[in-house]
């Protein structure tokens, strides 16, 4: 795909009308339904009834994943790994940009290791997966499964580590982690999911905090241009920052229930795991030194966020950069002449132009088909039956906005290029509208809580103080901060939203996943 | 790259001439020496010294891979990495084009899944990591990190599977895997691997066959065309079928030193599977029938291939086709004007045309680098200095013959073209000479020690029982039988090679990895 964004021509826009066949076989009146052997029924619970279970459904019922048989676990199934795919390889190819390298390292960490930094493994000593045997025979050291990579490639960088001229040193890898949750959602929180963390070694601090803040915009910008998902970003408290780290960068995204999914973090590890671990370096003076390290991830919970970003009651609607799918041809009356084959022609042309097409030529009626690639979020659909073909066009229906468009078949190809093109700036500037809509300003702690309940992010100064942040939260039931503006100021005068004291920062507070 | 192998037009190669520079470091006579501050030494031991520290040598010299603080572990290194990398996009195509889909599933079985098929666990038992905490709490019931799929998918495939419209059904997963080897090497065997495993379910047996025959000759043709090694294919015995299948066929590849290295099995699994866990259909008479599956899978062992069939003293010798860098430009005389403008022009040519090209414009002398890149194994190197911008040329040599030939500067593109294409097919060509001339027949069983021991393969009549296969694993020190070649016919009167009964088969015997 192209990479600008424009927006369709005027003129296009004249021939668009409401389409309503997409609605024919929920409601039974519609003249289509009598035709409909089997009735399409998505069974998705309304967004606005229960959004938990909206969100469920979706994800169960679109086939983008099941639950595995273990507690906590899930099996991403085609549709949701294809997704995967499309968000993996273009993310990967923006990291290799910024010259990290991938590699791979092993997945059962001794259970020293993670103990040799203290924060650390009290971070995630609860949640580790613990290997004790091998068939029968107990193990000389148990070993964890990786939650995260830290402590194996920090071990791994002490013994490769030799010279300044090294420096940065910057790998990256994807991989399956396991972090054993008591509460588990399909993509939002799993025992085991996949990710990718890159790690990076810098022979001062200047270097590597300025590496964690690019990493931060490098998944700012992604998350915008593929995702279509306007995130918030800034560091973290004190309380909510990695296990280890001397400053957590965070992405925030609002979901449409108002509550905040963090979908990544870059942080600036300092030198806390470089002793730890002896990653050390001779610079330019044969002088030994500790090295700065940055770390920074994201993971399959960005499919999480795209379904709760953009999704209605019909079911998904995917950002046309990464849809596993981006044009779905249904082909009408497709027994009789001529029928098929324009379907395929059209296809042909469209996979020529490197956009990912497929045909619904199963015997299913239309109006089953469009319902199903509806609720799979498909951007584009393209109707073609006799009468289309009579008159040389076809029906191009959008499935961000629903409108449909007749359009002449030798005008497809510039059509669909501008209407993925249009569906993808048109989801973000959707999703920016509603974010900011939901953005509110507090004065004090009773405004908060009010515009919280109400489904608000709010954003207020704050003392920075574990303790008002803790106290916000109890007395909420889980109201927690989420980033601090990079570029806010306090105004002179603020004061903690909670405690009263001068305020040292502005700071988001949300409910979060 | 263009997928056609062509041979170098005849007025190229009179201009080629073998090429000593390369050796100059290593022969301390050489007039270039001198210049040289840092003397490059690959330290990497003879071939036919000691084949296994050579192997050793090379994969941790070149940085393909180092060992992991945990015995048996491996880390695959950025080089390594990105040579996996270049393998996994290739055959992910050609199996999305056999129509197998991508998914994920967890990584932590049951150990209730393995137990249930009898087979199957016998196979793995000894080597499965087992979960039995987390945190400081037991499981309730223990869980073994994956040593293969089936079971896990056999569960939600049961889940799944409808009707028979939904046949054939074809899954796979690139993931992690492992088992607990006693013996262990880089990328040979080590606990953990990458891998692939496709699965895949049909109605009936026939399909189910032609399909694990099939994926067998996918991944005959992919290993031929990608990773130039002439690989013998055919059917394994049932001492060396997988766990669980009703037949295994077995990709094997012969190393330099005469072993066989089996590096890809595609399995036929009957209804074995199926009955275990329940994996059934409706078919179009609406009975409900048991599913017939496959499986089939190749590893991160593929490079240790690639390194045994195609390297030598001097190190790497990567097939273009895979190789991370395709074409290492080293200038000469660097400081000098013009020099780098000419190398970033070359590059940026090359680039262009979607080569994988890199500058080595480091503080190295040429001597150096020309050894690096020699070691690292990249196919081609193009030189470039002061009199050969003068004269409008550079020198280019190719890695697998280190014949070196002048080019003009307006004809790299197509040379390059054609040299990469040349290279790839005479690496083939050679390896499958080298094959050719060390398989052997035998008439007996002193002939087939014989041969084994002169590092060939034997090709003999074989009676087709166990005891005989291991009889002659234990009387020759552990040569075992590879695979029945598809396509061999047992002469009327052949009698087995060890009891002297009638053969019924044909089969290769080896030494194997």
């Amino acid at each position: 795909m192209k990479t600008t964004i424009i927006v369709d021509k005027k003129n296009d826009q004249k021939t668009e009308k409401k389409v309503m066949t997409a609605q024919k076989n929920v409601t039974p009146k519609a003249a289509d339904t009598k035709k409909t052997e089997k009735k399409f029924v998505t069974n998705i619970t309304a967004l606005l009834k229960n959004f938990p279970q909206w969100y469920t459904d979706i994800v169960l019922k679109t086939e983008l994943c099941d639950y595995g048989p273990v507690k906590g676990t899930m099996v991403i199934r085609p549709y949701g790994f294809a997704l995967w795919e499309n968000i993996k390889n273009a993310l990967d190819k923006q990291l290799k940009e910024r010259e990290y390298q991938n590699a791979y390292f092993p997945m059962l960490i001794p259970s020293s290791f993670i103990e040799k930094e203290k924060e650390h493994v009290a971070g995630f000593a609860p949640e580790l997966a613990t290997v004790t045997h091998v068939g029968n025979e107990a193990l000389p050291e148990k070993l964890y499964v990786r939650p995260t990579s830290e402590t194996i490639i920090g071990n791994m960088l002490s013994k490769w580590l030799q010279s300044y001229k090294e420096l940065p040193m910057k790998l990256n890898q994807w991989c399956n982690v396991v972090r054993w949750e008591k509460t588990t959602r399909p993509f939002l929180r799993t025992s085991e999911f996949l990710w990718h963390e890159a790690h990076a070694v810098f022979a001062d601090a200047k270097s590597a905090k300025k590496n964690a803040l690019d990493d931060l915009h490098l998944y700012e910008k992604f998350m915008r241009e593929y995702l279509a998902l306007p995130v918030l970003i800034g560091q973290k408290s004190e309380k909510e920052k990695f296990a280890g780290a001397e400053i957590t960068y965070g992405v925030e995204a609002m979901m449409k229930d108002g509550k905040s999914l963090q979908v990544g973090t870059s942080h600036y590890l300092g030198q806390n795991f470089s002793k730890s671990f002896n990653i050390k370096f001779t610079d330019d003076q044969k002088t030994s030194r500790f090295a700065y390290t940055t770390s920074v991830g994201t993971s399959t919970r960005l499919i999480g966020a795209i379904v709760m970003t953009h999704g209605d009651d019909r079911g998904l609607v995917l950002p046309p950069r990464v849809a596993p799918i981006q044009v779905i041809i249904v082909p009408v009356a497709q027994h009789k002449p001529g029928v098929l084959n324009v379907a395929e022609n059209i296809k042909r042309t469209l996979s020529n132009l490197h956009y990912r097409v497929a045909i619904d030529d199963s015997d299913n009626t239309p109006g089953w088909k469009f319902n199903q690639w509806e609720m799979k979020g498909v951007p584009i659909r393209i109707e073609v039956g006799p009468r289309d073909i009579e008159n040389n066009e076809c029906q191009i229906s959008r499935r961000d906005t629903l409108v449909k468009t007749t359009v002449k078949l030798n005008r497809i190809e510039s059509y669909v290029a501008d209407l993925l093109e249009n569906i993808q700036h048109t989801m973000l500037v959707n999703a920016e509208q509603n974010r900011d809509k939901h953005i509110k300003r507090a004065k004090n702690f009773t405004e908060l809580k009010r515009a919280i309940n109400a489904g608000n992010f709010v954003i207020a100064p704050w003392c920075n103080c574990t303790e008002c942040e803790e106290a916000i939260k109890t007395e909420t039931n889980g109201v927690s901060t989420r980033v601090m503006p990079l570029d806010s100021v306090v105004e002179k005068d603020a004061t903690c939203i909670k405690c009263g004291k001068p305020a040292k920062v502005e700071i988001i507070f949300a409910k979060a996943y």
